[in-house]
């Protein structure tokens, strides 16, 4: 199952940011949550749920994550987990996001190869996304390193797209990257993207959307969506600010 | 801090595995955690906890995940976590490993490079083992490229020397590459490795703690240990085992 092109809005709570009368409160990651999906769903393509940002929380996150993956209901979830490790052990990280989390899709780290990454590509029904050129500036250490004359980032999605597989697979291509998303989609025109990064990391959503072309494809915003106003009328804002996104990136 | 060089017991749980009496049982992870704890840390240099196996057990698998961090009490823990993603997020990543779950150390992926890699090493007196070169047939597809005449993963351990940093940093190690560990103890005589996959995967104790040398190294042994015996007398063989172990990898 593939993901609607469009939207992506990304959960990515910190409790230092949020309006101020939430703060402090025992539920306040889920009733921002609620707040933000009830503003943002009838635009959105996706939600993603960055699991970072719950588990610096403790316990008390885990259980905010789960209630915020069941606000999501019928939406089309991805779990941002950044997952790989030895088969055995990532067999125990799918059984997290799919069985437990019933997360729809996942990001892995392709830097321990094809066992790594095989038990999440074994489940039917899901997607996984593949981190490739990702939107940070790190992204310059390794993933452009050149290997037999075209860069890393490159090599892992060929690698990764002849893999066996029931899941269907797509690639995390960062939105600050605007002419390696267009040579991407000139050279993968019908493979899924996440494009994170439109927003406050710099990634301009028309720019960037353009860049993308007709391929499937779903762009994430997080922190510049989520934090525009810590009033109590922030769902207003959310709301216009999610439809003119999802206007430019639809 | 750098753990003591010798035997890092792996606490991998799988309720599908441990002693038959303790299945079924509500607390069984950390009954079963207790008591390979209680028999083997009178010879473990450190406990190594890979988080996967408590997130498959969902909600209540991170309540155990938390407790045997307790358990494991002053003893040297790994949070074998293998994170890794754009700064803010790691930020988070490196808040739960470290404040929330007490962790000494933590294993992270290199893919995104220097500044998802930052948060953690930002944090003083605590250990951060990069992963290098896995023991998994996967480390074949990427961390062997060759990037300007070396493979990845040694241009990985080389820049990631070079990272700014106020914990300690080392690397981790496959105990299946005996050939290409003796090779970096050479080019990295006190760096310090975390060597995983003795035993179930093939490592051998006593050729992949010759090929360490004299170098700072912790080896982990986890499926190896912890099931071999499914009776109620499982902690004797656990304790003869480890002490076995531990005589080897000293």
């Amino acid at each position: 199952m593939i993901p609607s092109n469009g939207l992506c809005v990304g959960l990515d709570v910190d409790l230092e940011k949020i309006p101020l009368h939430l703060r402090g409160r025992a539920d306040a990651i889920v009733a921002f949550n609620e707040a933000i999906i009830g503003a943002t769903r009838h635009v959105a393509a996706c939600f993603k749920i960055n699991l970072a940002f719950y588990e610096q929380y403790g316990k008390a996150g885990i259980d905010a994550l789960y209630a915020t993956r069941e606000l999501c209901g019928s939406a089309y979830v991805i779990a941002d987990a950044k997952r790989g490790d030895i088969g055995n052990t990532s067999s125990a990280y799918a059984k997290a996001v799919f069985d437990d989390l019933n997360a729809d899709a996942v990001t892995v780290s392709p830097y321990m190869g094809s066992d790594s990454v095989e038990p999440f590509l074994a489940v039917p029904n899901r997607m996984i996304y593949v981190l490739a050129l990702t939107s940070n500036t790190g992204s310059h250490d390794f993933q452009r390193c050149v290997v037999d004359g075209a860069p890393l980032y490159e090599r892992v999605m060929r690698t990764a797209l002849a893999w066996k597989r029931k899941a269907d697979i797509g690639f995390v291509v960062g939105a600050t990257h605007a002419a390696e998303l267009a040579g991407l989609r000139a050279s993968f025109p019908d493979v899924p993207f996440l494009v994170p990064g439109v927003g406050l990391q710099g990634g301009d959503a028309a720019t960037i959307r353009a860049a993308n072309g007709a391929g499937p494809a779903v762009f994430n915003v997080s922190r510049g969506l989520l934090y525009m106003d810590e009033s109590e009328n922030f769902t207003s804002t959310v709301r216009a600010e999610a439809e003119r996104l999802a206007g430019l990136l639809a």
